[in-house]
């Protein structure tokens, strides 16, 4: 029987500055009873990475460009907000009354250049906002490292966050750093039931993984920020989001 | 603990016109020893709510229009293929070579209008397409029906195409027919950890199940057409796939 099971690890604390997130995994893998196989994926989600990383900003210490300052004006955000989305941005696409949607300089499409200013500050009398990891691949690649160093298992990572579409409502949940799995599945070649040519010849395995663990995340208070994830058929490897970006040339919807 | 479990029923039959994929799904959930819960899910494709339908079209009987060979000059396709493809779109958006992306008259944006040519015959020596169903809402409300009679239990129903997409590279998973749950959750009100509210306001709950199912039930010949799953926090209600649809007046990305 082909079984896919998805678990949220239990007890994840509030994750600060230099948190050591593969001790945090293996904790919360002992205390799910889960231990780690062969082909076995961990989500992790961005918010958490971020954090452990460092790449939170106090607004009070932002000085706005010009360039933030009438970027600010259109959209109606904080002028320190906007600079901030303004330093991980490539090119700003689209800009409305509470809505800047942007082609970060990691290459992903998404509003405020993935920076969070929910769920981040734990005094609510400073504002801090959250950016993206410098490198999410990097991160994924080294979170799977220390993970492969405490239980010699070939684990994959996905590091997830919640985007906007076009042409559809609702965000998703969407992978931006990979490891150990391949982002972009390749299926040019196979044939189907009949002997066809496939149709659709590459499956976005990745950004699947991630909506998947993205419904027991949760958005709001729940702080479910880490999912286990078995029995996905995957080829493991050195995959990367960045297979994900399509270059803008080759976009037709920009 | 909070934990997902998706299954691909077994032993799905190859799915003709007007069979009753309500008792296929009960057969198929006693061939996996699992018994109908409130608030579980049923993840059907589209391929076999189409069949089971009848919307396959033989292409010797279909006589392109000049639109239509107009269409196939400009993408390289079969003008027949073409003429299918314009009977379900509203409005052609892109066409290269090899790709044609419409709005189609159910307002999902796709390639050719969601209509498959691969996975379609069972003889080769005939060609076939497959149009999506006439109105896949009706559909899943129907089969929540079905199976809320057979069983007393009210189950949601999604049923999911694989879409691409812009921006990313990899075709996913999404919901174009939904019964039994939101098919966009709106936490607008919410307030995360910290009490600030949340940026992401909409899930698309209804597309992360179709991504999730999706890894289970594969593209080529693996034929796992109807996937389980436990475990979704959802309120139930009468949610519908057309809660995605975007206005186009709303779309910032056509």
């Amino acid at each position: 029987m082909t079984q896919l099971t998805l678990t949220a690890l239990p007890n994840i604390p509030l994750i600060q500055c230099g948190d050591d997130l593969a001790a945090i995994i293996m904790r919360g893998l002992r205390d799910a009873n889960l231990t780690l196989a062969d082909g076995d994926i961990l989500v992790v989600a961005q918010k958490i990475v971020s954090k452990a990383e460092g790449q939170m900003v106090r607004l009070r210490d932002v000085i706005p460009s010009p360039r933030a300052v009438e970027l600010a004006r259109e959209c109606g955000k904080d002028a320190r907000f906007c600079e901030v989305v303004l330093w991980d941005t490539r090119e700003v696409l689209r800009v409305r009354e509470g809505l800047i949607v942007v082609e970060t300089k990691h290459g992903w499409v998404c509003a405020n250049a993935g920076i969070d200013r929910s769920n981040v500050a734990p005094h609510r009398e400073e504002e801090w906002v959250l950016r993206l990891p410098e490198d999410a691949d990097r991160s994924a690649r080294e979170l799977q490292a220390r993970l492969r160093e405490q239980t010699s298992r070939e684990v994959g990572i996905v590091i997830d966050d919640t985007h906007g579409r076009a042409w559809r409502n609702g965000a998703i949940g969407v992978a931006i750093g990979v490891a150990g799995l391949p982002a972009v599945e390749d299926l040019r070649g196979r044939a189907d039931l009949f002997g066809y040519h496939l149709q659709v010849t590459t499956i976005g395995l990745a950004d699947q993984i991630a909506s998947a663990a993205s419904l027991l995340q949760g958005q709001a208070d729940e702080g479910r920020p880490i999912v286990h994830v078995r029995g996905v058929p995957h080829s493991g490897g050195d995959g990367a989001a960045r297979e994900i970006v399509r270059e803008k040339e080759l976009d037709l919807f920009r």
